[in-house]
């Protein structure tokens, strides 16, 4: 059986060319938005109904859970049930987490992605969603960034209220273990002049722009939808890649990467296999339809290769793993793969494990050369 | 300064002449869905991931509230503070609840309606939800109408699955206690005939139907929506009649009550002033349209008036009290109108304070004539 080495030691190898990177972890709340109270004014902790202590008082805050997937039962459990101390909810506790995930694993750096916070692109009100977004980042990057080095962050904007994003990224771009902008889904497609200064503020930074399911998909009426309303719980979870192929279309369509060249763009545990049917119809569609989108200068496809990343989890597992080869070429995965584990979901994705059916080759691309190259200095 | 009498005790006086009728009361849970693990088979415990005892078992569930509102924040706090023992949720308590509400009102019966089950009708999944309204109904019968006779229920169904509901009906509505059936409101207008099923077993079971603002407006992608998604909690509640304008034009256009002659219908906490509009309007483009709705044999203000009634909390309050008056006269108020208190929430109608701005002879008709005609002898 083919696994990976982990890198033994930071002392007995180079970890720029060997740490492996991690591009979806997700921090949770103990309580909910009640964690994230420090972070707020008074009169917001008044808004948002989380500023008494008596259940009572509480009863706004009761009923106000951050959007994520409640319609939708995941009966498995979303998470691993080993991924915390006993009694205490999973990925709550950063040096549990890192003794678990990162000792583990070997894994020299994780990009912490948004947690519970996934979903509040649904929330109708843009000045909340703003506001939970500066306090989740103050939480980060206090309680996981500064904890320990191997910790790296996403921050988090509203995408209803780009100026607000906009002032957030300005705010928190500098700040030490940064190395991304976490953007929620919203109901807008992405190639919308509406987030063209959130990109702009991403490219000023020199910070990549990620986005991942949003756990809402189809459930709220300001969350993005598929085709039509799935029933069951496994029918929404595979076709969640819906609207990443809707969002990469609009952008590359919009002429998003021919206005912001330095964008970077990457698609967290929103699969890849649809990019194929993207890079090769766009390619031919255009052709005959170029008049349309008269400000792509290139086939569509080389903004894709260029600009978009999509992270390995959950990895594709074709019935003969002998197709995975292929598919790799297909999908031009050394450039635009790069690993991520999702911990601490249920769907975890072991580093050693999920990407044997791969090259060694492949492997150190995916997991050290093409993050390393997409986030730069800013990680070590 | 006008008020109304509580009726000093049963002895004194005949209660079918005096006792107030409440048709709004939300029993609540203690630890949501988990209360009714009880009333569930394993398989379905599992299915909602409400199996397990310690935390990462229970994340599926943790992750899974009954679809309320979870998207507009009541910062003034859902509920009344005092609406339970210190340190519990509110209206958690059969007995609590009774010397709060009914003793110290005067009141002699009160409609349980749906606690937390008012949302239902979002859930993308027929059968959960019909599972849900079970349990519920169990749960209500065993929890509260059998601990004191002054409590009557709605029983539950989902709205989804029309096949489903019936059974319920059939399975629960001659239960003690059980005064009604409570439909949770869903994304179909209510004219349209996939819930003709349901309206028949009500009306075979001579139990009226009531509907009820399900919190979902326009949060979920499976609820009834508004002209667009209201930013504010404040716009949210002012509009909430919307929904129930259209669907009370729903059901008189496509003939229900032509089709079921016996069926009663009550619109709780849905407001009645837009109800003018839609008996005024209708009749009027009636005369020119009848032929579009030829079923209709009536001008279409008498079906609103012979089979819908209206709850009255919460209740008008014009700028100038002299104007509820006339405003009741428009609205035939004296066969339209029904007390309903809406305890435990934060906008609960006092029935000694609430309808000062009325006649004494109106306030009869109100507090007890006309509930009494729509429930009938299930009341005693």
């Amino acid at each position: 059986m083919t696994t990976i080495e982990a890198p033994r030691s930071a002392e007995q190898t180079d970890p720029k060319k060997t740490g492996i990177i991690d591009s979806d972890v997700h921090p949770n709340f103990v309580n909910g938005i009640r964690d994230l109270t420090p972070y707020m004014t008074e009169t917001w902790r008044n808004r948002l109904g989380v500023s008494g202590d008596d259940w009572a008082k509480g009863m706004a805050a009761a009923q106000f859970t951050l959007p994520l997937d409640y319609l939708y039962i995941n009966a498995a459990g979303a998470y691993r049930e080993d991924a915390a101390r006993p009694g205490m909810p999973p990925a709550t506790d950063p040096d549990f987490t890192a003794q678990h995930l990162l000792d583990k694993h070997g894994i020299y750096r994780a990009v912490l992605l948004a947690g519970q916070c996934l979903g509040i692109g649904a929330m109708p009100d843009g000045m909340v969603a703003a506001t939970i977004a500066s306090a989740y980042n103050e939480w980060m990057c206090e309680r996981w960034l500064q904890n320990d080095v191997r910790w790296r962050g996403a921050l988090v904007v509203a995408p209803q209220d780009p100026e607000a994003a906009v002032a957030e990224i300005d705010r928190v771009a500098k700040r030490d273990g940064i190395v991304a902008v976490f953007m929620p889904l919203g109901e807008i497609l992405m190639g919308e002049k509406h987030y063209w200064p959130i990109y702009e503020a991403c490219a000023r930074h020199e910070l990549p722009l990620i986005v991942h399911p949003s756990g809402c998909e189809n459930v709220f009426a300001k969350a993005p939808r598929m085709a039509g309303t799935p029933t069951f719980y496994l029918e929404w979870h595979t076709a969640l890649g819906q609207i990443h192929q809707s969002n990469t279309l609009s952008m590359i369509c919009h002429g998003v990467f021919e206005k912001f060249p330095k964008l970077k763009y990457i698609i967290a545990e929103g699969g890849f296999l649809w990019a194929l049917e993207v890079m090769w119809k766009l390619d031919r569609d255009w052709k005959g339809l170029r008049n349309e989108v008269p400000w792509l200068t290139r086939p569509p496809s080389e903004y894709l290769l260029d600009h978009i990343r999509f992270t390995t989890q959950p990895f594709i597992e074709p019935h003969d793993p002998r197709h995975v080869g292929p598919l790799m070429e297909m999908l031009h995965a050394d450039r635009t793969l790069m690993f991520s584990s999702d911990y601490p979901h249920w769907d975890f994705d072991n580093p050693q494990r999920s990407l044997q059916a791969v090259s060694k080759e492949l492997r150190q691309k995916i997991l050290v050369d093409t993050p390393r190259a997409v986030y730069g200095d800013r990680l070590d």
